[in-house]
């Protein structure tokens, strides 16, 4: 298993297609200040700042580091270390992005409400979230934590929070003028076959489960991991592995 | 059952938004001449000349009627009688669209390989097709059909041909230098309930059902579609069904 830059670069390309399409979909207002929640390394930001260049752009991040790399590379910006749960903005934003963010918080019931009150009187929320955990990817994941040695060390792991379109659609609809609700399958080819596939989960989904470990049982995880991966996602014949990546999407208008 | 201009219109929103995505994803390259293969009213080429303004843009499509209303909505582009199975341009393309129009071809094995050939250098070819034939809505169109008294008078019914996204990818791979491929569910809000999505549907996927019958066992069966369409989506508390729609897309350049 190698990652090299260009490796890396083409799943930069991978990543960041879903916030391009979320933030094609926000409708063509007249967008002054545009927030950014759970922001990252700003590459989402960045998106966010090119389709409304006249707008004042923010972003938030709970992660320093991630707010060090994001002030880099966009110096004009700025950036503010908050969590989503307690960010409490004294004034509204005409946009509030949050992409592939929201999934690690819960109270949804009572999240998306919150951040609509914090928008203009045409203001938009954008949401992307991951929609994967039933691929393969994600249960062979949990069937190897689980059937391991390594069980105990690892205990419970928090998953994503998921609701379907409907729960979204009826929890904003009553304080929305439109509502736009998609869910989107990118099949990425991967030309390193199954190993990019690890590659790919170990920085995100892969995580919670390799953190506990030793190092020899974290190759130990992989392996087995690798192995049953090899299995559900057959090469084609030049070897390169087609990924499916489900994602939630929603663009709310007041 | 009303059928409101009002709705209608509503109706030809959500069905632009695949062809919009689609074009949106065809890569940014020098576009001297498009083309719009099964073009009906001609709704999908004006988003292709709006997106490439500097190109020549036509379309085909092999009913006379779509033509007429297709040249009366862009009367500047030209638009030719033609089948697409048999459709032998003398010149190149740089970009070929085909919006859910190929799905009704055979041969797909035969048919894209031929598409890519009549494209330019760096030509691309942007296609979208329905894959929606798992959703409840055609399963109960199926099963109304086969379970009435008009099951002998419909006889059999030729549906969408339905290829996955590793076919595509491995048919088309050599001789390309990327493809993207997506799928993608959009939730309609359909504020009309059930009566609505029979009326969605009437015009594309209950045709061949509702064409060889009578009038009276056309209600009849209309009636026991809406029946069991009201009890497969329910209704939220303000009466709007949504109405889920999986479509394939795919854009591969040469």
């Amino acid at each position: 298993m190698t990652w090299s830059a260009q490796q890396y670069l083409a799943f930069e390309q991978e990543r960041t297609r879903p916030v391009k399409d979320l933030v094609a979909a926000i409708p063509s207002i007249d967008v002054r200040s545009a927030v950014d929640l759970g922001c990252g390394p700003g590459n989402s930001t960045e998106i966010l700042a090119h389709r409304f260049p006249e707008a004042t752009v923010s972003g938030i991040d709970s992660s320093e580091e991630m707010l060090v790399a994001a002030q880099q590379r966009l110096p004009t910006l700025q950036f503010e270390l908050s969590e989503i749960s307690t960010w409490a903005p004294t004034k509204r934003f005409d946009v509030i992005l949050a992409n592939a963010s929201l999934q690690w918080l819960g109270n949804h019931d009572v999240l998306y409400p919150k951040l609509l009150s914090k928008l203009s009187g045409d203001g938009c929320l954008a949401v992307q979230i991951p929609d994967n955990l039933d691929e393969p990817a994600h249960r062979l994941a949990r069937e190897v934590a689980a059937n391991g040695p390594w069980s105990q060390k690892i205990g419970s792991v928090i998953h994503h929070i998921r609701h379907d379109a409907s729960f979204y659609y009826e929890l904003l609809r009553e304080n929305c003028s439109a509502i736009n609700i998609w869910r989107t399958t990118y099949y990425h080819p991967l030309a390193g076959g199954a190993a990019a596939i690890v590659e790919w989960f170990k920085g995100t989904a892969l995580r919670p489960y390799l953190t506990p470990l030793e190092d020899a049982e974290r190759s130990a995880f992989l392996e087995q991991y690798l192995a049953n991966i090899t299995e559900a996602y057959p090469a084609l014949p030049d070897g390169t592995v087609l990924l499916p990546f489900s994602r939630l999407f929603l663009v709310a208008s007041r």
